[in-house]
């Protein structure tokens, strides 16, 4: 279990291979055991496998091009569609088009999400997770049909790896670890935590590429721009209300 | 792997068995590779073991017994902070104090927390989510001294479990699954998915006790009332505002 964990990397290069139809059951079967909510399951996955979905989806992704390559992939969404009509067709009165719900929703799909990357990559596959589910929620409702009460969460991508990169850095334990209460850094911890990564050759070729000072400034100058934040921010409120999970009333 | 997964079972009640501190460690690294939104670690973890520390937290979670069993207890925060003061440091104009990086941050969260519990359960430990982590998170704040741009997301405890409960039941496979594109549930949809849950002899029990004549009413009118949601969803929005998540200027 934890070497499966340990030795988890995103896979952007996938080879020409479908995923077997029992593989696929039992990975989102695994992904159904996880903690859910008061049992209620709040979520939906939709897996896509269709190439001329794919190519629907490609777009919604930026285009990367793993999003064509990889034979399968997984738009888990937070659904309380499902519960609200089984509600009404049992005499009960839902109220879970509100936010709390939505995060408790949120939670769900998520947990199933990784409960379903771990199980691909124990049989070999790999994944790579998809920010722009969030990015792009309101293209992924149309192309994928979701109605009132459902919005995505999180999309992956899976199949078997065409490449074999090392593992990613990460900051160490201290620096995303409090021990009974929340110390605040000072410039001291920061300097430490974030020592290693920014020594890194790769780190130093990354200033070089963008001609950046700091990598800091990388991400937000380059990588994830207040324009850009702000202007999806606004975009994904805006679904969470016209999907019905903000009525406060 | 497979096998840990397809045996979750959450556990509420704990044996007086410390967990080690080099096991504690393993776990909490384990959770550090799960993926994470551009290698950004936009979260952190707040481990509490001190039993007034844990007291201090007991009616948070609406006082759980398990909250003072099991030895150890994880608080998940969405964390931009950290990542704000280093972009500061570093000559970068960060702009992550948005709904959008909120999300970001709960997603990285919620897949460090389901690693963690998978990685225990692997050393033979169990785990239970408590979803009151969002409910209260007001009085978490306070509780373990969160920043701004800190705001929890998710809370578990873990121990030795002193129970050994059956698996509990899930809606059929095709319940959450679409393919292509999302299916909406007719009537019949619903009766068949639904079928298997309500036919359990642990439902006609907790109809009896709750005097109610289907399980959906139980939870409407019992366990999850439109008055609390509504509370708990505003007290959320609010305070995600107050911890500076939603800055869309």
């Amino acid at each position: 279990m934890r070497n499966i964990i340990m030795q988890h990397r995103s896979i952007r290069q996938y080879k020409n291979i479908p995923v077997d139809e029992k593989d696929l059951n039992e990975i989102l079967e695994a992904g159904t055991r996880a903690s859910t909510t008061g049992n209620m399951q709040l979520y939906s996955i939709v897996v896509t496998r269709d190439e001329g979905k794919r190519k629907e989806l490609s777009p919604v992704h930026f285009d990367q091009p793993m999003v064509m390559q990889a034979p399968v992939h997984l738009t888990f969404c937070a659904d309380i569609n499902r519960f609200h009509k089984w509600c009404e067709q049992r005499d009960a009165e839902p109220a879970y088009d509100n936010f709390l719900w939505y995060i408790n929703a949120a939670i769900d799909a998520l947990l199933v999400s990784q409960n379903v990357c771990l199980t691909a990559e124990a049989k070999g596959m790999g994944i790579c997770y998809l920010g722009t589910a969030t990015y792009n929620a309101d293209q992924l409702i149309k192309i994928l049909n979701l109605p009132n009460g459902v919005i995505p969460v999180a999309a992956i991508v899976m199949g078997y790896p065409d490449e074999d990169p090392g593992l990613t850095d990460r900051l160490p334990l201290e620096g995303v670890v409090h021990y009974e209460t929340y110390k605040d850094y000072t410039d001291e911890d920061i300097d430490r935590i974030f020592a290693e990564k920014e020594s890194l050759e790769e780190t130093k070729q990354i200033l070089k590429e963008n001609n950046k000072e700091t990598l800091a400034q990388v991400y937000t100058d380059n990588r994830y721009k207040k324009e850009d934040n702000l202007y999806f921010s606004k975009q994904y409120l805006k679904v969470l209300q016209s999907q019905g999970f903000m009525n406060h009333m």
